[in-house]
């Protein structure tokens, strides 16, 4: 018998989510890899097999025992897109949409995105930390064991890198795993108002080798983003700062198509863009791009659901261009505040068609390969991180067909119960 | 000092939701009774006084203090409207529907709703609490303190029997608490097919007198209800079966409007119904009407968006009517699985067009009325049940606004902290 520290055994579905060479892709999206009694061995933090009940029983000893009782184990939700951390609230604002004011004219006004960079501004690391860790530990309760956090409310240096900070010192301080995006150019400061070029300019001649020492000193890999839309970055302007961040070592994201399709995933593709992200408004050029390119398509189905719009990114289409999709909630204060990927799956399947399956694949191994970690995590093949959930129930299928609570009853990261 | 089990202090917001005339109506919809830095004191499982913490704190001396540390206090979630209990899921049948078929078109083919009765008929009592004891639980940790339950999943004498005693036991058995509705013209069932007159016969002439019988002998109060829609009961048929209802001693219900308009919702108003529930496809004149009489207004925005749906409940012109809106989950396996009266808070705001002020009065005091318990529950005024939730956040506002997460973190119900 050879010794492990966990199995889990009795589980009336284990769903691997497969995907160790690349993420599921078109008519692939939603291959399970459903082992029925099924069980898991961990050692040393990783999956080290995965098989029926009965031939891992017979071949494993384990430190610590788990009978899943029948229940449904799946791989940990991976929230590809987040917009972590911030401060404050604007259930205010939402209460003045209500009455009819859009995003755009929130944001044309001075409200909106720039009442968070005001809050993030004043606010000290330890605020940052103290005000974001509840949203991260709801998070993990809710299943999501790694999750993309992003700056982008600071919009200069100090403000940025203090972001960057609260994230590195929240990652040291909880069990969920966080990656970092580095997004100065998430909107022109108020103080650039009308001189976005300028501003540009200060992202990348100041702002970008700022964060890419940060990276060094850190020892660790950062993502840089852009918000590409009418009235924000227009494609020109987000070449130049991704073309700079990638010479500095950054990997690559890009806002793109939320609410005016400027050819922004074309860009990503062609830039070798890890993600991009929003796709509402992508026009059938970009989709198409998306097939051929290894950029991993992520929608967010809370923005239109938390605007009440009615347009979805368009996964079929995407699906059957033979794209990779991923699902990510965008959590922030502004357009979605719900830190739930159970909850984006039952948006996915009801306003983006997916099936069950096909949602599940988009929130853990396709959602990895959004965040450039498809090899490490995302599903429950041996060698990966063993990042799991235990589910309340025996049929993955409840997972977006039951809405608006919380069905994990585990979660287990790096092998560790929590 | 006069002497109180439980005072609860330095509550942020105590929203009282006053109500104790009459449900909030029209333009007086969403008033909350705000006190800021407030206190309630609970005597003998009833709200005794709500004021400032100050003027609470120098009068009553508590057996149990809590300081609230300015987070937000509420009363209990009212859920006036759920097909609790049933046996089974149909996320099957949620994985079909997302490749097309439509709900009216499953039970045209003997899926849908009579896979479910199926279920229940084969279930005993015992199965039938076993299987939705969670749910109430899970109810109750959401913040709902009491439930509308009904029968309806039987569709015969003995079937719908078994489901009132399952209410009763669960009633006894658990701190929620339940009111019963009886629904056995909830659909035709199979063995009657093509005999709908005949159904609504038996009905009349032996089940209606059945729970009556049933509703005696526990000394219980019971609804009756009616699912009036095309190709289930028509106006006619249910004007037959709620008059018989009401000689018998029942309150009155109704499930109208739902896919089409028949005129189920002037039937209510002209019938003194309680409430009439659904009301999606409401005509001009039955919204009037809801603006003249007592039947409260009930929305589900769960269905449409379980279905994908566009249409909802036109709350907004039943408020510029006059009526009473009230907003209920419709917890059921077949077109919304969500106990969370929250989630129908975040639904209600962005699909209904309301405030969280008013989102948040319908599912309390105007909840509370459609069940008929508006002077015993639904509000923080003296007098009434010490139901009530602590928030997790100080300002009311963030209810509706963020969703997919449960915002409760502590539940009271009967001044007993659960």
């Amino acid at each position: 018998m050879e010794k492990v520290d966990l199995l889990i055994h009795s589980a009336g579905q284990v769903c691997v989510m497969p995907g160790v060479s690349g993420p599921q892709r078109g008519a692939a999206l939603g291959t399970l890899g459903l082992v029925e009694n099924g069980a898991v061995a961990v050692r040393d933090g990783r999956i080290l097999a995965v098989g029926s009940t009965i031939e891992l029983q017979s071949k494993y000893e384990a430190e610590e025992v788990m009978d899943a009782d029948g229940r449904c184990l799946i791989p940990g939700f991976v929230d590809p897109h987040t917009h972590i951390p911030w401060m404050g609230d604007r259930a205010g604002e939402f209460e003045q949409r209500l009455a009819g004011a859009t995003y755009m004219e929130i944001m044309a006004t001075g409200g909106g995105i720039m009442s968070t960079v005001r809050a993030v501004r004043q606010a000290s690391v330890a605020d940052l930390v103290a005000d974001n860790r509840p949203r991260l530990e709801r998070m993990l309760a809710l299943g999501t064991t790694s999750v993309e956090t992003k700056t982008g409310y600071g919009l200069n240096l100090a403000a940025e890198l203090k972001q960057l900070e609260a994230m590195r010192l929240l990652n040291e301080a909880l069990p969920i795993e966080l990656t970092y995006t580095f997004l100065p150019a998430h909107a022109v400061p108020e103080e650039y108002n009308g001189r976005t070029d300028a501003y540009v300019d200060l992202v990348i001649e100041e702002m970008l080798p700022a964060g890419a020492e940060w990276m060094r000193q850190h020892n660790v890999s950062l993502f840089c983003d852009v918000f590409c839309e009418e009235g924000v970055f227009d494609v020109a302007q987000t070449r130049r700062i991704l073309t700079a961040a990638a010479e500095l070592g950054y990997r690559l994201k890009l806002h793109a198509d939320e609410f005016v399709g400027l050819g922004g995933t074309m860009l990503a593709v062609e830039l070798g863009a890890v993600s991009a992200d929003h796709l509402v408004r992508t026009p059938e050029a970009d989709i198409q791009a998306l097939g051929q390119g290894d950029t991993v398509a992520v929608g967010l189905p809370g923005t239109p659901f938390g605007l009440a719009e009615p347009d979805y990114t368009p996964a079929k289409a995407i699906i059957k261009a033979g794209g990779a999709l991923a699902v990510a909630t965008d959590c922030n204060p502004g357009t979605s505040w719900c830190e739930s990927q159970q909850m984006m799956m039952a948006l996915a399947c009801r306003y983006m068609g997916l099936t069950q399956a096909q949602a599940l694949a988009a929130v853990t191994i396709n959602a990895a390969y959004a965040i450039g970690r498809g090899r490490e995590i995302g599903s429950l093949e041996p060698g990966k991180q063993a990042d799991m959930l235990l589910l309340d129930t025996a049929d993955y299928r409840q997972l977006g067909y039951r809405y608006g609570i919380n069905l994990v009853r585990m979660v287990v990261k790096n092998g560790r119960v929590i």
